[in-house]
């Protein structure tokens, strides 16, 4: 028998979930349609919708509800969705209260204008403009991880921001094994004299109707999802069939097509959360790793084989005869792949991908256990960069100011875009021992079958169990580095002998 | 001095303002943006954002803030700003404690669905699919008066809803003059003969260049405006400088320039409300009557003016050289102030308008005394309209269904528009008292001393005082239909003249 306390917990969060939806709303217009003049409003607005969602979230009625529906919850097998809602339920009230509602307020509000700070400065190339900004960030991060973990070390209770139970030693564990080994691959396959097929003049309609097949034929639709253009690409979900893609296309540049397929990835995942979910804490994805492993997924597992180009390089031909009639098959798919030495991480390639986070990691880190002042950050960048990836920083564009992350003052997010592409390795490998023929389906341009195994055996579960669960349930084991640098040792191997 | 409990009382009705604006933005993007499948999850967020904003309206402390203030208020000038925000949060207050938080959430929810079920039935043309959606928006309606206002009849309370002080009476002294004498003038002055050079092969893209600097022109700036699409245009703030306004595009139509002219005028007046007001109730328009005088004004009084067109026929005829290069000014301006018999109201000519209007009015006040069942509307519909507009009515996509307003539950809003209009002639008289030289200004395109003029005297004062107050501030008088009927029958004369 269900208790009566379930419908009313239900509802009292199913609020919350309404607030903090309508705040994805108010923030997704910011970066998509707002004019500029907006900025001190929107602010404003989104400090007033955090207030009012987080008043609501820690409300002692809550509290007395999942202590009166713990024996139930306790009864039931631990993955049952009840189950599964008293136990997140408890964890988000507990670490909410945590925090004073005065904070998240001036965290929302001061997210909105360092923003717009970040938009500013890195338009204008002025890192100065953008210090105070970075200061305020770390400061109010701090003040929150102390709030809501004061027992953990600050970078520790920011990772587990992003990944309930991720910490500092499991970060590093993979990277100091991913470090040298990337490094040494892209010593070994980086020319960089050989020509950039990516790079050339490509009309952004046509990139846009490639970028909308490719989302359609992965399985989205337009019934529920848009794709909209901003500065820097995201994903973000209104409610149950409404979920918003942003992207951005360059007349010189056709990696807007990765762009759409990592976008479509997070879509996926977040869409194909259970309905049952719905208005609960429930509801999208488990984690950022799990989140990334989908989008890297779709972007790279799928979206730079050879089977998958072999299904759509005669449509990128068509689109483009004039810069690819000539381009065969075998170099385009070897260009998608290259190992490169470049500034940009969103448009790096694969392997030296790792070396961009990496970087981000060792610097983010630094900054909040305050061996880096954010005055002295852009040198750290650029001498740090220069070491790993073998390149002078010619401007903070091209360098400290290229992502809008630490903006927001997401510090603890980077290391997941890293850990979820080495986990896709591990989710791909179990997709194909249960589907032996993807790559034959991926050929004909048929996605179905791989979609509808990850909704099955990932998306559905929504964030039901904690994540490090989940991703043992869907790779069979723990995040684990090697079979991702197998995977990138044999294709790179692969490309050469091409 | 100011008491303390004003910071404190300014405080509250900032956060509603700012959730009352979040409501905006939510409702904006489902008509302008979002993806079909979302309107069950966005039908609920908007339930959820009134009845947060809603709870927080009635608040005691606010009543005891109130309480506290009035005798500080009754010290000031009655326009000072203070002053007036004790008057209308009291008023707002009161109101609003009478309306229960759920019935508040269920009209939120019930509009979103049932604009939905609207756009549905009327790209189907089904009356039947959406009678059951209408049938429940007047329900709630008369829910909703009966707990506003219960002394009133139904009808009066809506009309107070739009416009505080307007009854049914005062509407009706001023359309029981307005009838004959329109329908007078449509008889004499429409000729269904005469060629329709609105009609025609338009681009669209030149028709939104046009808009866009019709919007330029008039003192609209795109640091604060937006202008997207929609299938019913509107404008909506969303804060300071955060001003959008919709329109639409036919290939076949350029009406869309009036379209442009009417949303810009409303903007311009959300957008001149002095910034102390702003997350203030008395922030934007003081009235739906005030608001209408001045989308008209812009649309009709400057956009349907001789001198407006030596200005600006020019570029149009500049735009579309093949359609209007032969089309000399005189005959152009005929065309876009001819009277005539047309099925739909926001493309109808400034004479025939009026009859539109009273034929919405005296429907939606028999649907609300219950004299006109839901059932029967489009008989109704159809028979009215061939009495006052001479026409049989073909579908109910050019007869019911047109207009989205009913959806909302929006009964007492269209009589706005025609006193709207009535209005807007006064007080461009009083304009051109001030500023003699007017047409001379607009033939050369400078509409900036106007747009001052109306500023300084109008959109300031925000809805700081009464509507009936402003309207004599800024009109000199009350609402009066001959200046309308003059304006118009001077204009009538001079064109079958030339």
């Amino acid at each position: 028998m269900v208790p009566a306390a379930l419908g009313e917990l239900k509802e009292r969060l199913g609020t919350i979930s309404d607030l903090q939806h309508a705040h994805s709303v108010l923030e997704w217009d910011m970066e998509v349609w707002m004019p500029p003049g907006g900025g001190d409003s929107r602010a404003t607005q989104l400090g007033t919708l955090a207030a009012v969602a987080h008043e609501r979230q820690i409300q002692d009625r809550i509290g007395e509800l999942l202590a009166e529906l713990e024996p139930y919850a306790a009864g039931l097998p631990p993955d049952h969705d009840d189950a599964c809602l008293v136990r997140v339920a408890k964890r988000d009230w507990e670490r909410m209260r945590r925090v004073p509602t005065s904070l998240a307020a001036e965290m929302a509000t001061t997210q909105a204008e360092s923003y717009r700070a970040w938009v500013a400065a890195r338009e204008d190339d002025d890192f100065h403009a953008f210090r105070p900004w970075l200061e305020r960030m770390v400061d109010l991060r701090l003040r929150l991880a102390a709030c809501i973990d004061p027992d953990l070390e600050p970078y520790d209770s920011m990772l587990d921001e992003f990944e309930e139970g991720l910490r500092q030693d499991d970060v590093q564990r993979v990277f100091s094994v991913l470090q040298p080994e990337l490094t040494e691959l892209v010593a070994e396959h980086a020319d960089p004299d050989e020509e950039d097929i990516l790079r050339g003049d490509f009309d952004v309609g046509a990139q846009q109707v490639l970028s909308r097949e490719l989302i359609e034929a992965f399985g989205g639709s337009w019934e529920a999802f848009r794709l909209d253009l901003t500065v820097h690409p995201f994903q973000v979900t209104f409610g149950r069939d409404d979920i918003r893609l942003t992207t951005r296309y360059a007349e010189d540049d056709l990696n807007s097509v990765f762009t759409a397929m990592h976008e479509c990835g997070h879509a996926l995942y977040e869409w194909g959360s259970s309905p049952n979910l719905d208005r609960t804490p429930l509801a999208g994805c488990a984690s950022s790793i799990l989140h990334e492993s989908q989008s890297r997924l779709w972007e790279n597992v799928v979206g730079r084989s050879l089977p998958f180009w072999r299904w759509f390089y005669p449509r990128v031909q068509h689109a483009f005869p004039d810069q690819l009639a000539d381009v065969p098959l075998e170099r385009f798919h070897r260009a998608v792949n290259r190992a490169q030495r470049t500034f940009i991480r969103v448009d790096a390639d694969e392997t030296s991908y790792g070396l961009h986070i990496i970087l981000r990691t060792e610097l983010e880190r630094a900054l909040v256990s305050g061996d880096l002042a954010v005055k002295d950050l852009p040198d750290a960048w650029n001498s740090r960069f220069e070491q790993l990836l073998g390149l002078p920083v010619p401007d903070d564009r091209l360098g400290v100011l290229q992502d809008s992350h630490w903006s927001g003052g997401s510090f603890g997010y980077f290391p997941t875009y890293l850990l979820g592409s080495v986990l896709s390795v591990q989710v791909a490998e179990k997709a194909r021992d249960a589907i032996p023929d993807l790559d034959e389906q991926w050929e004909r341009g048929e996605f179905a079958p791989l979609h509808e195994w990850l909704r099955e055996n990932l998306y559905s579960l929504g964030s039901k169990l904690a994540p490090s669960d989940t991703i043992i349930r869907v790779a069979g084991g723990p995040i684990d580095p090697e079979p991702y640098l197998a995977y990138l040792r044999e294709k790179l191997t692969a490309l050469q002998a091409a």
